[in-house]
């Protein structure tokens, strides 16, 4: 591990077929060949297939799963660059997302070069060994090892896990959504969305007390605002790599003087304030000897705390398999100096970083805890909102994850995608985490608003920061974000073109929020994503089935974003059975076929089916 | 494969190990397990382990060899960039070297976009299954499908081939010199060089008639001339890549008109004339109809003479296995057509190129006679060459090899460096490449002075240009090339100071010529290579095992080229138990040190003992 980023490499001493079944009932003893001692039990359920190792030296499993060969499959978690995964080979692996994610891309040649940061098309902060089938049956492997998933076989989907697994379970349904709704009963449902939320965006500032001013400004100019979101309430700390946020997870007085008040006035103008917290504690911060004396943190080789290089600051690592610590970071930090402060939600960012040479308090080893930290630390993060009677209130969002995150993560947002257009860093990789990740169970996503990474002179256009913003109207959250560089980067305060086209992308946000609420109720009942896949409702139109560029929100309208520079004109494929409206024309096309439409900046491709519910409410977005 | 370069995946079924060995004399019966079925017999001769396969499923082999944790291991064939191997992995395919040959350059990052021939540490035109390890013995994989040899463990060297190999033969000697004499002995030694050599240096010019006046301006200069290289004496043909050859291996009247008289105009100057081919034969020229009306050519899956694309043209492959195809393009190419025309020696080009797809003509998997290629063309020149009586006479040189390739080739080349002083495809790269061929059987060495590869805008400087030339001077053969882009790039004849220092380099190479006489000599006798290892005549001290960037000529003289830019003064370890003499200074160092010396430009660091028997030649140098 290089802060985030991970080298994985494996070397095959044995790899041995298990060919001959012991069977008995349904107990499966496997051996290599009859008469020689069984390896592996496999104890066949209704539902799953348990595993028990037999032989202390088996590291390593592998299992072949037949596939056809026009099958697809969809899931891994979050995925950015591929939702059908069929073809490619997607180590699941929670880390930091990479830059340009493109080897062929010059910023992922630097990023690499630089800090081993430029990753590749599987990397993603959340990924899940479970997958969606084409065939109408859904598998997951329940293990926190390292594991593949290989579909580049014709005949065979292969799954290789670094330890046997628990199990692998198997859902069948007669159709996708079904399907769906039984990952997300098995993961864990979502609350509805707070109301707070439809009152517009969320605005991401960092510029201290600035923040306000600018917010008027943006209020003053028609934005509609349903909260502030400022991640350097904890303060800054000066490095070469330029302002860090101070990792001492409490309001920094002097960057927000006030900020008890200031947060009070926020609220009775109807919106809410949030921050931002992460799993660890630097070293010269006032809660890290705390949690040190209490021997909170994960250990080193020699039972000191571990330090952490994050660049120029040390921190520990709370080690949340103490419950414990757990408790004490749920309660002191976020429980009394965030929500008691104040905040409605934050940020709750890394989850990725667990290093895997640090020794835990529940004796695991690290490297098979690592993958389950963004859980344990959506977790924590949950508790403390429960332990506050603010569940469905107070939102937080993470970008990483790992089974079972569905249950206590209430909205994911995408990561940091670069501020261009890319195709394996930029806006379009926003559908495919959203698509991937909803058909897991997890109901709600979304992204920073004109990317965040900006490197080696890569900067936003103001083009890319309204694609982004008439992407997200059509979202469950609207957050904009000033980007790890602010100053290099273009800001939606400070073009007026931008800023109108903003406004307008906020109340079309909430004029969509009655039909946005209907989903998220469905959400919450049925574990149906608000942004689902075309082949979700309509799975006898195969031609929808690799489709990752559009998405439906919910089942009545189809977004098409705009996810290239200049594209005036955007073809999209509209699903057979349904007529479709183009909302900014009123021109109705039978669905079926591909259909090219205008696309100018303000009018993202959005298509309603005629015989919406609410039919209405989308045709009065033309006057908008 | 794409135009040489290759991607090798492999994904490992099952991998078992042979665990339970039936002993019956010296055949050894391995199998998983007692009473299992063996799969693999070995029997053991005195100088060999011989494998045969019981089980015709096996396609992958692996075995670990011992190691000890401070063990060097040297070899491999013709290495690029690391002499000692330990600590690396080299897989062992014949292949385009590539371009940069460092995934972190830039150059090699565009041209793997650009081509796929970035390249890595390992490629090489020259692979060869075998090493010689510090443990004082040296081991050789009889087989010619790909193969890896592994160094990275601690505890052994892991050897993998993917076919069952037909034997693993073994080498030990009391010292290094007599297992060099050994593998010299088993893999072929090469005749002694030809007495015209020795005039000075071979220049490359592709100008046609241009060249004859631009040798003579040369010559005029005091440039000491041995023979002229036109690789263009075939013609040209545009693409849009530029000028390539015209691959129809016969004098071309319009670019080289009365060439035969001019040939014989220069033997009466007492200077050779040297040409190029290769074993393709292009569709539009005129010896491609009668080999493929011959059925000479490799065939591909429909039977059908197989076409490769070299861009904008293509060509058939002759194909060796086929006795009558190699005994034509003996005879009729290269005899008639190159020997008796007047040529005295050749660039015999490529042969890392056969296609893995082709059918040919002794039945055999053309993935295993990849790597057997360049010996098989290497045969077809030699047997040309004897065919008129001129071995010993006529000399080709060759940048591909394998296996053999020793017994047929009497002079490699380091293939395409960049023009440039980078760290794996510069100057400094041809030293690895001279030692590690050297010790395994290949006496003479030398390279394109200044470098070959010019792309993405890296172009020679003179500081190059003058840097190799005076590395040259200490190596069996002085030969120039113009390069890839002769016009973007200096040339020798464009640049006084670089025409003067090059004169006076051909100088003292001609002056060295009968020291050189006396390697060459030991050479065809004894195997030893012309360019040493320090530690072949120095292994009693360890601190010369690591060092690639000098090497001994001959045993008399250290030579350490300057291999940075700007580099005024270079620092060299001077070997122990000898005193050493710096050859511009006259200053005399005890062996066992590291010493630090100037090197200005026309004067790189070499060092003779000062027990020499040629001291008086060496001497002499300091007043050229």
């Amino acid at each position: 591990m290089y802060r985030g980023n991970f080298e994985v490499e494996d070397y095959i001493v044995e790899r041995s077929a298990l060919r001959h079944a012991d069977v008995d009932g349904n107990v499966i003893s496997l051996s290599e060949a009859e008469g020689r001692a069984p390896r592996l039990e496999l104890t066949v359920s209704e539902t799953a297939l348990h595993f028990r190792s037999l032989d202390e030296t088996i590291n390593r499993f592998w299992i072949r799963i037949h596939a056809d060969n026009d099958e697809h499959v969809w899931g891994g978690g979050e995925q950015m660059s591929y939702f059908d995964m069929r073809g490619r080979r997607f180590p699941l692996w929670t880390s930091e997302p990479g830059v340009g994610r493109d080897k062929t891309s010059e910023i992922t040649f630097k990023s690499d070069l630089k800090d081993k940061a430029g990753g590749d098309y599987y990397n993603t902060n959340y990924p899940q060994p479970t997958y969606i089938s084409s065939a109408r049956y859904a598998l997951h492997v329940e293990t926190t090892a390292y594991s593949v998933f290989d579909f580049r076989r014709k005949t065979f989907h292969e799954i290789e896990t670094w330890a046997v697994p628990e199990r692998i379970e198997l859902f069948a349904a007669p159709n996708f959504v079904e399907l769906v709704e039984a990952l997300s009963l098995r993961f864990g449902r979502q609350p509805e969305l707070p109301d707070w939320v439809y009152k517009g965006a969320i605005i991401g500032l960092k510029d201290g007390v600035n923040s306000f001013e600018r917010l008027e400004k943006m209020r003053n100019a028609g934005v509609q605002v349903s909260g502030l979101w400022c991640e350097d309430w904890v303060g800054l700390r000066q490095t070469s790599f330029g302002s860090r946020l101070f990792w001492d997870w409490q309001a920094n007085d002097e960057r927000y003087p006030d900020l008890r008040e200031r947060i009070a006035e926020l609220n009775g103008e109807g919106i809410r304030f949030l921050g931002y917290v992460n799993p660890y504690l630097c070293v010269d911060g006032s809660l890290f000897p705390e949690a040190e004396a209490a021997g909170y943190f994960a250990k080193d080789q020699l039972g000191r705390t571990a330090i952490v290089d994050f660049g120029e600051f040390d921190c520990g690592v709370v080690d949340f398999t103490n419950r414990q610590a757990a408790d004490w970071f749920a309660e002191e930090v976020i429980g009394r100096r965030m929500l008691d402060f104040g905040l409605t939600g934050w940020m709750a960012d890394f989850g990725e970083y667990l290093p895997i040479d640090v020794e835990l308090s529940n004796g695991i080893d690290a490297k098979l805890m690592h993958n389950a930290w963004p859980t344990l630390w959506a977790e924590v993060n949950a508790k403390a909102i429960a332990s506050r009677g603010k569940t469905g209130e107070a939102l937080f969002f993470m970008r990483a994850g790992f089974t079972g995150v569905q249950k206590h993560c209430p909205l994911l947002w995408g990561g940091d995608q670069s501020v261009d257009f890319s195709r394996h860093d930029g806006l379009v990789t926003v559908m495919c985490a959203a698509l991937s990740s909803g058909v897991l169970g997890n109901a709600y996503h979304h992204s920073d608003i004109g990317g965040y990474t900006s490197l080696f002179g890569n900067v936003r256009t103001p083009e890319l920061l309204m694609r982004w913003a008439e992407m997200a109207a059509f979202t469950p959250v609207m957050r904009s974000h000033e980007g790890n560089r602010p100053r290099d980067n273009i800001q939606i305060d400070q073009d007026p073109e931008v800023l109108d086209h903003f406004a307008r992308m906020t109340r079309i946000y909430v004029h969509l929020a009655p039909y946005l609420k209907t989903l998220s109720k469905e959400a919450a009942a049925r574990g149906l994503p608000v942004q689902r896949p075309l082949f979700l409702h309509h799975e006898h139109d195969p031609k929808t089935y690799a489709i990752q560029d559009a998405y439906l929100y919910g089942s009545e309208l189809l977004v098409a974003p705009v996810w290239h520079a200049a594209q005036e004109v955007r073809s999209v494929y509209l699903p057979g059975g349904a007529d479709w409206v183009h909302v900014w024309s009123g021109v109705e096309y039978t669905g079926g076929e591909e259909v090219t439409v205008a696309s100018p900046i303000g009018c993202p491709p959005v298509f309603y089916r005629s015989d919406a519910a609410f039919a209405e409410t989308f045709k009065a977005l033309k006057g908008m």
